[in-house]
């Protein structure tokens, strides 16, 4: 009787692989945690924040605009300034020109924070037993959202420069053969600096990727969608930009871009955003409509000031110093203190490098290199939580998600010679 | 092509019957709207918000725990403040003492509004096709959910004092008799002032629908959840408290309370909190982990603030007795100027006036009266939208939902007498 009463969905809510992580960190008060997403503590806009807070605030009328409910789509001038804004990141990246209803306002949400969006786009298409495609690995959190909602995940390899086309077209022409097309909703890409491997798949892939998808949607019934997931896109500290998939020719029909000004600017003011085409922008402004019709306006009104004032840019710009660094002090000390047998990927943005074994050396929790980590107060992300369950490949188990993202750099550096230490001894 | 490719729940969320009356709103520049659920504008919080945020952010240690990510069950602090509010607000209402572990913030979960709440628990008990008993009528963004998710919704009448529980047990007969109990998972019960009719349900009605609930979970073979929406509750303007279903005597087990710091203090400040009995609670928890992981850090370290500083108390006392003006100003009006047919209930809390025309006469959206009162520049909210779809019953379609809590008071007066010469001619 006990727990019978829940929905097939509650109990496929399990506990997240992260959370005994956490709790591992949460016991051990002199762990240097290289595991947690969280952004940099130190370069918190605190002052920008109360300066925009008193700007809104000391107004009647934007003090009241904001502390009053507002629409489901999201506040007009916050959905126009947000559109603008990607307007110009992506006009920035090519040089040909971009139509304007590629980036425009009225197919744009407002989410708290791009999870949701995330969440709700999946909830739209997806129906238990459906497939989604993602990288192979991927964002362990989507991978919930998977799980949960018992969906099926196809995982496609990564390469250096992003998805492996190839291996693409083989997994879809693989479902075919298995009657399986009509299942396949979406191919769900962290197009930048991706979580946990720090990849960028170029605009070329990503084209290249939307025409094989399209070439499949005939067999499969209907359109099959990119949801890219941009995330960390403003978080690169060298090289170019690169042009989301929105502003691939006849992207507009197929693309769904989440993005958030959160982990820019300050994750505990926590709004997001989607760019989606119809019908689906108006079907998730519905399931909004029950999650929580509408995301807090206080929170809307603020990023809407920083991003008209340039506070927003000029928090951004000094943000990508600071990881610039940060990345820079945990390269070095992984050259110093990593045996050369372990192979990482030097990311150009983001928050993570990501670190492979030997194969035949394992990372997870129950291994001897995690539990000597432990053990020596150093925590990492295992990166077998990043993989998918997909029936097609053997799940690997020697990678770890390492993150300059929150440590400080001394800590960065002490963590990095710790692992170094284990590894060089267990290697 | 076009729509296929969206999931069952996709399909059926469609536009909230609010959508077009917010249109209509707007197409109308000197409408009165007495239909909106927001709150007074007049007395938000602007200096107090104001304050609260300069003496968060000038700390660099309050300031940068509000700007980073939190844990997916909310601030522990806020928690804390949270449960010994909620003890506080029922010890006040009854004589005996009350268990601690009752408001234990072990087993509290902050979210995004209360709605969020009321969303992620719908989804950790009911699969499609699995009931739910509301009140008749009952708040009809819950009815969006129960449309979008697939549910069927029974409804249980309403009187003054609240429920009719011989209604309730006939409604639970029928659907044992029909073998149709194993389906239903919960009972939906805004229980303070309740939208739309503004009726409290008595802590004495409360501990008999929770009797009569347990009496039919052994034919049910799971428990039958009480999903208390206490959103209203601080908005009392005349009476006694009622204590909340979580102090009835085995309640633990069984009571899903949601509430919300939003709706007495700032709705643009979205904050809410709900207590769950394990293993609902983590199960709950687990699906916040998929939509947003969590509620955003800098809205929580306000309230709790707000809370700690007494400010939050304050402002609540201050709101109360300005809803009890405007709902006096409202009520004289509706003496004054609506015809003797007309029947309605004074609410003692809330923002919403209740109003019932002779049953052959209607005031849904088509109906002569809503279209008359359009063309007299003023709005309300047709009853029809707040009754679940129930084949045992015919829909009523004669109530109107008329709001005190946003117009001014000279709207008050104006939209009631406008409201009034219509109904006069028309009844």
């Amino acid at each position: 009787m006990k727990v019978s009463m829940l929905s097939a969905l509650g109990k496929r809510s399990t506990e997240p692989p992260i959370s005994w992580l956490m709790q591992a960190a949460l016991s051990r008060p002199k762990l240097i945690s290289l595991a947690a997403g969280f952004t940099d503590n130190e370069s918190l806009p605190l002052e920008e924040t109360r300066a925009l807070m008193n700007r809104i605030l000391r107004s009647p009328e934007s003090g009241r605009a904001s502390l009053q409910y507002g629409s489901t789509a999201g506040d007009p001038a916050l959905r126009e300034l947000t559109a603008a804004y990607l307007h110009r990141l992506d006009r920035s990246t090519i040089h040909h020109s971009i139509t304007p209803s590629v980036h425009s306002p009225s197919r744009l949400l407002i989410t708290s924070g791009s999870q949701q969006l995330l969440y709700m786009t999946t909830e739209a298409l997806c129906d238990e037993g459906d497939i989604v495609l993602v990288e192979d690995p991927t964002y362990f959190v989507y991978l919930g959202i998977v799980q949960s909602r018992g969906l099926r995940a196809r995982a496609v390899r990564l390469e250096r420069d992003g998805l492996d086309l190839a291996h693409l077209e083989n997994v879809l022409d693989s479902l075919q053969r298995a009657g399986e097309l009509r299942r396949v909703k979406l191919l769900y890409l962290v197009s930048y600096f991706q979580n946990p491997t720090g990849v960028t798949t170029s605009f070329e892939k990503k084209s290249a990727a939307l025409k094989v998808l399209k070439k499949f949607e005939a067999a499969a019934g209907h359109p099959i969608y990119l949801l890219e997931d941009a995330a960390y896109r403003e978080l690169r500290f060298r090289g170019d930009d690169v042009p989301s998939a929105l502003v691939i020719r006849g992207a507009a029909e197929r693309v769904i871009y989440a993005g958030t000004f959160s982990k820019p600017f300050a994750t505990g003011a926590r709004v997001g955003y989607g760019f989606l085409p119809e019908p689906l922008f108006t079907t998730v402004k519905h399931i909004k409509g029950n999650h929580d019709f509408g995301t807090a306006n206080l929170l809307q009104q603020f990023y809407a000031r920083a991003l008209a004032s340039g506070i927003y840019a000029k928090h951004v710009a000094r943000l990508q110093k600071r990881y610039a660094h940060k990345a820079r002090v945990m390269h070095e000390a992984l050259e110093k203190y990593f045996p050369p047998a372990v192979e990482w990927w030097e990311p150009e943005g983001g928050l993570y490098f990501w670190a492979r074994l030997p194969r035949h050396i394992t990372s997870g929790p129950k291994s001897k290199v995690f539990q000597t980590a432990l053990k020596n107060d150093v925590l990492y992300v295992p990166g077998g939580i990043c993989y998918a369950d997909d029936p097609a490949r053997r799940k690997p188990d020697n990678g770890m998600r390492i993150s300059f993202g929150n440590a400080s750099e001394a800590d960065i550096r002490e963590g990095i010679r710790r692992l170094g230490a284990v590894l060089s001894k267990l290697v």
